[in-house]
């Protein structure tokens, strides 16, 4: 299993392309498109919020079936609280990409991202899924099946506040065949999904059995995007979708043998690598928080606690200007919700710079200020808090919180 | 009924006085004194945080055996994460003032606020005590009984980050007899109390049963203390404690009657006033946001969603930028946990600048962006959805978010 920069295209038989349609944001691409030359087996999870995107609830509906051709992505504008023209607006782009790419339209996944309520601009949409298809083709004839341009391109144009693109994807074998898995996302602002991301796009050549497929992709999550947060607020707009083209050729994977494990843990790699790039690009983050919680009870203990480290205002400033103020750590520990005994923590910072105990058995000890700050300075961080009650863990991942980020939500709408 | 700005010794047989003992502070008082001149019925709720700070644990004995006649509160630091020895702290702080006012010792509730994890220094704390009664018996002999300068000396000296001291005094009667409740408290961060606040200290001449005493608080905190958020973040010290010395003379509340309604509406006018300065003066705050929920199908549904909004970094951020940014306020409806129709919801924003409609049935109507923005740049702004769901209601109180936030928990240990 092999970890690489390539991203949404990097599997066989996926293709992408991105233009700048206008739909709000001026002089940068904000439309993408991502092709599969057959149809996909689909899978998607998308957020828990009671109020969903108008491209979240058509997506459910297309998932559902479970097979998809294409997606269609804008950034700039949510079509998030827009009611039935939302709806309508999400058909039509799905209408307008099926007759372009010469598919059934119901094969045609949409995402949005960015402001919510405002309506888009269908005739910029429109022109825009014509110069996507016309890109594509030209990528194809131009750069040949191995391109991966059309990849990147596209992880930029989905971006909003993200300060860079986010890509993934991970070569390993199935049935003996090899095998890719490749993605994207973008999130930056308004992260803590709950059953999805902001937008994530996941692409392999597997060939598998969509119930699996689904199955893999909802076990994922639970341990991946589910313990991100940037800023504790659920987007309407949180969407993972993933689509499987079967290119690699290998044995389709009916049931749980080791080649579904091989898949899973591909899996689990490329979101885990995503899950961290949106946590340390959080809107105005200097570091990534990743938080440990070990020796727990249960499983679901150590989850709720880790989360409610990286969820803490007053961690996440306190990690802002280095210091490691445990205190906060400890109190965020306690308000989670789960019971523990705080006289037998034991808490650590670790980073580049070194690692260092703080408390032992829930007090402190005579640790250096100097060195924790030392440690604490560097842009990824982990805290690890042993509650010595069992042997179960987890891991959340967070930023800090800056006068940036403020700026970023205060000083214009995002 | 009749509010004033009298504060913890505006009842009958109150006083309070304060010292600079330099716990941490320096060049300001830090220690302060409530005592009563007979023993009173003592309640009290507290945090519901699993790691509780050493007077928490101590107090919650104190409260079960329902009777106090004094309160040692020290700011500075907060005896929390402190062990053994932060109990045996609270032990010998309570003896010591016994000791010096003539009481037994177990009449003595302790409190402290500040930062997590130092020790306190026994010796200052104890020379603190002497000042403090010395400094107590001076204001009653200069000053006289109807003095409440030591009140809001008192009020003072509890602050931490907050700007300025919180008291609140209520004027009533009960059985035929003038009554008072007064109180005072700090908080400013760490603030967002489950079963109590940061520290708030009630007193009353009314006589009461000591058990109703305890129910007519726990309802009351519910209401209001518990729909109180800076942060996000419940410390753990939160506790409100009240003391009632049946000065009054009122025949003894001993059943829910008019009586028990006109004392448990008091200290809702109290506890109410308490709670919009503390979110009022959030750290870092330019303004009160106040959520009101209405036309929910149960209360429970309506708290829930009214905090779920003030507590949002992202509606607190579009405050902080007089941003009519509804998107973010209806989406922290929408992820609270609990169900709604959006395509229901009314929205609207108040102050002392006007008010404004922004949504209907869930859509956005063509108003007036600078309209919005005069509104929303007043110190005290109101929003209201109403779900159309039913008539329960619920209002919480939160503040904005400020760059001023992120410096006063990055910049230094708070």
């Amino acid at each position: 299993m092999k970890l690489t920069k390539d991203g949404v295209t990097a599997a066989k038989g996926f293709w992408a392309a991105s233009t700048a349609a206008g739909i709000k944001y001026t002089g940068r691409d904000d439309m993408a498109l991502i092709v599969s030359s057959v149809p996909c087996k689909a899978a998607g999870v998308f957020t828990k919020n009671v109020v969903k995107a108008a491209p979240v609830v058509y997506d459910q509906n297309v998932v559902a079936k479970g097979q998809a051709t294409a997606i269609v992505v804008n950034s700039g504008i949510a079509n998030a609280c827009t009611g039935v023209n939302g709806l309508m607006a999400c058909e039509a782009t799905a209408e307008k990409a099926g007759a372009a790419l010469g598919i059934d339209p119901g094969q045609v996944l949409v995402a949005s991202t960015g402001v919510i309520g405002m309506p888009l601009n269908m005739d910029k949409v429109k022109a825009g899924i014509d110069q996507l298809v016309k890109d594509l083709a030209d990528e194809k004839e131009n750069n040949g099946a191995e391109s991966l341009e059309g990849g990147h391109k596209a992880a930029k144009a989905i971006m909003t506040t993200d300060t860079h693109p986010k890509e993934v994807a991970v070569e390993f074998e199935v049935g003996g065949k090899k095998a890719v898995l490749g993605g994207m996302c973008k999130g930056s602002g308004m992260i803590h999904p709950n059953l999805g991301t902001m937008l994530c796009f996941l692409t392999t050549d597997v060939s598998i059995d969509q119930k699996l497929l689904q199955e893999a992709l909802l076990d994922n999550v639970q341990e991946t995007f589910n313990m991100v947060s940037v800023d504790r607020d659920t987007s309407t707009n949180d969407s993972v979708l993933l689509l499987a083209n079967g290119q690699a050729g290998n044995p389709t994977i009916t049931e749980k043998n080791e080649d579904y494990k091989t898949f899973s843990e591909a899996l689990h790699q490329a979101a885990l690598t995503l899950c961290k790039m949106i946590a340390g690009d959080g809107e105005g983050a200097t570091a990534l928080l990743q938080m440990d919680v070990v020796g727990a009870k249960t499983h679901q203990q150590a989850k709720v606690i880790a989360k409610s480290v990286i969820t803490s205002n007053l961690v996440k400033t306190a990690i802002a200007g280095h210091d490691a103020n445990w205190g906060r750590i400890i109190c965020a520990m306690g308000y989670s919700g789960e019971d523990f005994d705080p006289a037998l923590v034991d808490l650590f910072f670790e980073s580049k710079a070194g690692k260092i105990q703080i408390l032992k058995n829930g007090t402190a000890l005579a640790y250096s200020e100097e060195e924790a700050t030392r440690i604490l300075s560097e842009t990824e961080i982990t805290c690890k808090a042993d509650l010595h009650l069992g042997s179960e863990k987890a891991t959340a991942w967070g930023c800090d919180l800056t006068k940036q980020y403020v700026s970023i939500n205060a000083d214009y709408r995002s």
